[in-house]
């Protein structure tokens, strides 16, 4: 295999495009786990390099994208999925020859095809890690976000099998398990699993700090009945989470319809008094919690180790 | 003040109905905080009496609800508020003519309501720890379950203040901050920072798990991008929550009216492609995480302390 570093890395000179919670995150991780590769990174905002820079999270902290991918042969693209058709443009005429570009996007049909009309002749193999805190910048990335986590590759039809295990052993090798699916799959999956619980989290924390009856002060004060839990990922940034609604619309629309139907479902039966269909609906959630834990996707501390015995 | 013991403490016998979460965590917090206190007990579940035998929680687990309560100068009925009433009515031929009576049920006006009847010449001061996890029974409970999270009383216009100071000892003994509260504005506060959302988590996590075109183990799998979050209340105990949605079924409608018209709001924000009310929302939300960790009650730590640096 041609791209074969001596010691059987999948590559020896990688790109990031974003400095983010993500980028700066694959970056530490590439230190800890490949630390011969080469790293080489570019942020759009001025502000963010400034910020980049003490942390010395990269061999090369490039002043522009061309500086960035020259010879590079992973380039990864992590920025919102809104700024991926113009991260893709900016870097086109300076990607080596046999460069695979791939994303750390949410959404994945959408920004196959933004990046596919930017970059026709380039080798792009997209992905997705589900895996982030409500942090965002620079300062907020860390070696371990990956570890345990699925990210998921959506190559096209056809596309290059041994750019898609390279791609793959790289995100294993930041300790991540990797799974391939198809793009469209991969919206409507996370559509469920993450677009439409943001959606509703947002909405609820919007609910509870603009309602005349009850002050944020109480809100606040009383979060911690389970209102507080919600905050978390109504933290998150609003940009992204912007571009991925967006971006990913009809899924989420779907999604979003069948939650609205199973929530007048629940309301009918507390104003009719229906204690079974409450009672039968809130014994099958319980089970989830404990295939999630089972499947090492959370912790089993109760309160998410956040009380104290 | 006569019910002063030598070492000033609120109270000297305490009764507790229920050995659940809630219950058997007073009674921890009893012994390590107010150790000569007498503790006594009694669950209406013999099965739950069994498991609490070992595991030492009080002094006396009475086999039935007169030897609880008998010279006990306060009892908490720690029961789920669908199940008030009939607890009131086991106690109240036996009760001490001293006696406080109190609870820690989630809605207020409906529960002060019921035990006025069953129990018409009892002095009833009730209350509502706001603290809890997903999990339920006497194993799940801990002495610093309390600790820094609030206590809502809410006394009757014209009750004994001297009851009511004597319950407030005991409650900030736990380790609580205490506040006093109408009952009616305590239903309406707590629809919204905890009904409403454990409304909106049992739906989430049904809605998740009963869809055809994503199965249960993709949900499960990727749950880490925010689905799992949902999952942890979602997992509480479903004969106290089909109670407290009952109970407080005026101010739950009212909350949930709400939220449902902002979300259709942020829906047809996502159908007509407007990024900025999108925005404008997301960006405002992240404020109040920022307030509720200020306030104590949450962790500073990204992801609630569950990703490893």
């Amino acid at each position: 295999m041609t791209n074969d570093t001596g010691e059987g890395l999948p590559f020896r000179r990688v790109a990031l495009i974003g400095l983010g919670l993500i980028g700066s995150s694959i970056a530490r991780g590439v230190r800890e786990t490949m630390p011969s590769v080469e790293l080489l990174a570019f942020d759009s905002s001025a502000e963010v390099r400034v910020r980049a820079a003490p942390l010395n999270l990269v061999d090369i902290l490039a002043a522009d994208p061309a500086e960035a991918v020259a010879g590079a042969d992973l380039v990864i693209l992590c920025v919102p999925v809104g700024a991926m058709a113009e991260a893709g443009r900016s870097i086109a005429p300076h990607l080596a020859a046999n460069a695979i570009v791939s994303d750390v996007g949410s959404s994945k049909g959408p920004v196959a095809n933004a990046l596919k009309e930017v970059l026709p002749d380039a080798l792009i193999i997209p992905a997705h890690p589900i895996a982030g805190t409500e942090n965002s910048g620079p300062e907020a990335g860390f070696a371990g976000l990956f570890r345990n986590r699925w990210c998921i590759l959506t190559p096209e039809q056809g596309a290059d099998p041994n750019a898609v295990a390279r791609l793959e052993d790289f995100w294993q090798r930041l300790g991540a398990r990797v799974e391939v699916m198809d793009a469209v799959r991969h919206d409507l999956v996370l559509a469920v699993t993450s677009h439409l619980p943001h959606l509703i989290a947002f909405t609820i924390v919007g609910t509870a700090s603009h309602l005349e009856a009850v002050t944020e002060g109480e809100v606040i004060k009383y979060s911690a009945g389970g209102f507080r839990d919600f905050t978390r990922i109504a933290a998150s940034d609003p940009v992204m989470w912007r571009d991925i609604f967006l971006s990913n619309r009809e899924a989420v629309l779907e999604v979003l319809g069948r939650f609205l139907g199973d929530l007048r479902l629940l309301e009918e039966a507390i104003r009719g008094d229906d204690g079974d269909v409450l009672f039968d609906w809130f014994s099958r959630t319980r089970a989830i919690r404990r295939a999630i834990i089972y499947e090492g996707q959370d912790v089993a501390a109760p309160d998410f180790g956040r009380s104290t015995g």
